[in-house]
C-alpha cells in the first residue's frame, strides 16, 4: 500500500478545518487516482462539526495526536503554532488556507492561500478547475463550513467568490442555505450543556506575539443573553487558563452575529493595552465593542498592531 | 487613473524574475481588463535577460529602486531578505513563486507556490487556466526563463509540468529548445568582458541562517575551463565582498552544466565547515564537487542544515 498522505486542520478542529480535511483528502484521491490521502482531525470536532458530520452521512475523521514522521496536508492554517503537535518533524507536502502566513519551510512545496471566507471555498473552486463533480453530501458538508465561517455571509471576510460558490453548492445540496445557516448557528451557540473551559475552547486559537503568547477563542450567537449570566464563570476560567498555559492575554469574544458587534471577556497581563488595541475600554475585563466580528480580519490584526512591534 | 501595481521580482533580476514580471503583468491586466498591473525589475538586468528581451521585442521593465508606500505582487521570490527595498513599507498583495517559503504577512493575500522549475511555468499553466492565449514572443520570452532556470531541463530542479509547458511554448514560439538552449547558456556563460564582482553578482542571493549572512552566487558554463585562469581574481573579490557586506560566508558556484558537477569558490569564517556542510573539502578556497546544480534543491538546504540550526 502507498505511504498515506495526511490531509489535516488545525488544532481546536472547527467546522471548515475538518470538512477541508475530508473534501481536500477526497478530490486528492480523485485527482491521483489514488487512496493514499487521508482526512484526518487534530483533536476531537466540535459540536456544530458533528452536526454537520451526522447531517450529511460523513463519519468523524482519525485523530491523529501527533504528526511526526508522517506526510501530511495541512488545511486551514499553516502557522506552526496552530497545527498539530510533531508538525516540525513531519513532512508538509502541499499547504491550502484562507489565512494570514506566518510559514517557513526549508524546500519548495505546493503552497496555495486565497484571501476567501473558508478553505472548503478553495476547495470548490479546486474541484471545479479540475472538472471534479461533488456529491450531494459532500456539497452539504463544505457549504455548512462556509456559512460557518462567513457567518451566513454577514462576516467581512465574505467574498464575491464565497457567495458565487454557496450558490452552487446549495443547489447540489439542495439546501436553502439562508435557512439552513440559522439552523447551525442556532447549533452552535447552544452552550446550555457546556462547561466554562468548553465554551472557551470551542473555537480558539494560539498566536505568538513578541509581547508573548495570546490565547483567542470566539462563540458566535444569535442572543447574547444566553451568556448573561455566565460571563462571571467565563472570566475565572479565563484568568486560569492564562495562568496554566503561561499566556500574555487570553481573549474570549462572544459575536451576536445578528447585532454584528462582540462581547469581549480578557484575562490579560495588559487589560488597559488589550482593550485600547481593541479600540474599546474595559471594565471588569469585559466590554461591547460594536462592529467587530471577525478574528482573522479584525481581532489579530488589531492585537498584530499593538503587542508584536 | 486606477493604482498602479508593481509586478516584480528579486533583488540581482534573473531572466525568471524578470520574464514573471513582464507576463504576469500581462496576465493580470487582460484577466482584469484592466491596465493597472505594470513589470517592474529591482536593478539592472543580466546579460542573458538582455539578449531574451532584445530577441522577442521587449524593452527592459521599469526599475523600481524602493517599493515603500506602493502595491506590490511578488514573482519568482517570497523571502523579504531578497525583494526590492522598502518592501516592509509596501503593500503586497499577492506572491506567486516557486522556491522555499520564508514569509510572514499580516493579513490574508493571494499565495501561489508550486514547486515547479522556474515561476514563468506557473504562468503558463495560469494563463492556460484562464483561457489567455500567449502571443508567439511572450511564449519565447517565457520559454527562454525556463530553460535558464531548468538549466535546458537538466537541473534536478526540472519537472515534468516544466517539460509539458516547455514543449507547449516551443510550438507558439515556433523554436526549437534544445539548440535555443545551448544558445542562451553560450550568451549567459561568456564572462571574458565581465569583471570579478560584476561574475560573482550576475546571478546572486543572500540568505539570513542563525549563524550569519551567506551570500550565494551561481555562474553556468559549458566550459569550466572558461574561468580556470581567472579563479584566484575571483577568490580576492569574494573575499573583499564578504568584508564590505558583513557575510559569514560568500559562495560563487560555477556549474558545468554539460558535466553536472560545480566548481566552488569560497570566503567564509568557517571554511572547513562549509566544505563539510556541501560533501567535499575545501583547498584554498576551492573544490570541485561532482552532482552539484542547484542553489535551490540543493546548495540552500545543505547549508540550511549546517548553519541554520
Amino acid at each position: 500500500m502507498a505511504e498515506k498522505i495526511y490531509v489535516i486542520g488545525h488544532k481546536s478542529p472547527d467546522l471548515d478545518s475538518v470538512a477541508a480535511a475530508i473534501s481536500y483528502a477526497e478530490l486528492k484521491n480523485k485527482i491521483t487516482q489514488t487512496d493514499k490521502y487521508l482526512p484526518a482531525a487534530a483533536g476531537e470536532v466540535n459540536r456544530e462539526t458533528a452536526f454537520a458530520l451526522e447531517k450529511f452521512g460523513f463519519s468523524k475523521p482519525e485523530i491523529l495526536k501527533n504528526a511526526a514522521g508522517k506526510k501530511v496536508i495541512l488545511v486551514d492554517h499553516n502557522e506552526f503554532s496552530q497545527a498539530v503537535d510533531g508538525i516540525k518533524e513531519a513532512e508538509i507536502v502541499e499547504v491550502l488556507d484562507h489565512h494570514k502566513i506566518d510559514f517557513s519551510y526549508d524546500k519548495p512545496i505546493e503552497f496555495r492561500v486565497r484571501p476567501w471566507g473558508a478553505t472548503c471555498t478553495l476547495i470548490a473552486q479546486l474541484a471545479a478547475n479540475n472538472g471534479v463533480e461533488l456529491s450531494q453530501n459532500m456539497a452539504g458538508l463544505m457549504l455548512s463550513a462556509i456559512l460557518v465561517d462567513t457567518v451566513i455571509t454577514k462576516s467581512p471576510t465574505t467574498t464575491d467568490k464565497d457567495k458565487e460558490i454557496i450558490e452552487k453548492l446549495s443547489q447540489i445540496a439542495g439546501i436553502n442555505w439562508q435557512e439552513y445557516g440559522l439552523e447551525l448557528f442556532k447549533v452552535r451557540s447552544s452552550v446550555s450543556d457546556l462547561s466554562a473551559p468548553e465554551i472557551i475552547k470551542s473555537d480558539f486559537k494560539d498566536f505568538e506575539f513578541k509581547s508573548g503568547k495570546f490565547g483567542i477563542g470566539q462563540v458566535e450567537t444569535v442572543d447574547l443573553n444566553e451568556f448573561k449570566d455566565r460571563n462571571q464563570e467565563l472570566l475565572t476560567a479565563l484568568g486560569e487558563l492564562k495562568k496554566e498555559g503561561g499566556y500574555h492575554s487570553v481573549i474570549l469574544f462572544i459575536t451576536d452575529i445578528l447585532k454584528e458587534g462582540s462581547l469581549f471577556l480578557v484575562a490579560s497581563s495588559d487589560e488597559e493595552g488589550v482593550g485600547k488595541a481593541l479600540g474599546g475600554k474595559l471594565e471588569n475585563g469585559q466590554a461591547y465593542i460594536d462592529g467587530i466580528i471577525s478574528r482573522k480580519k479584525q481581532v489579530v490584526p488589531k492585537l498584530t498592531e499593538a503587542f508584536d512591534k
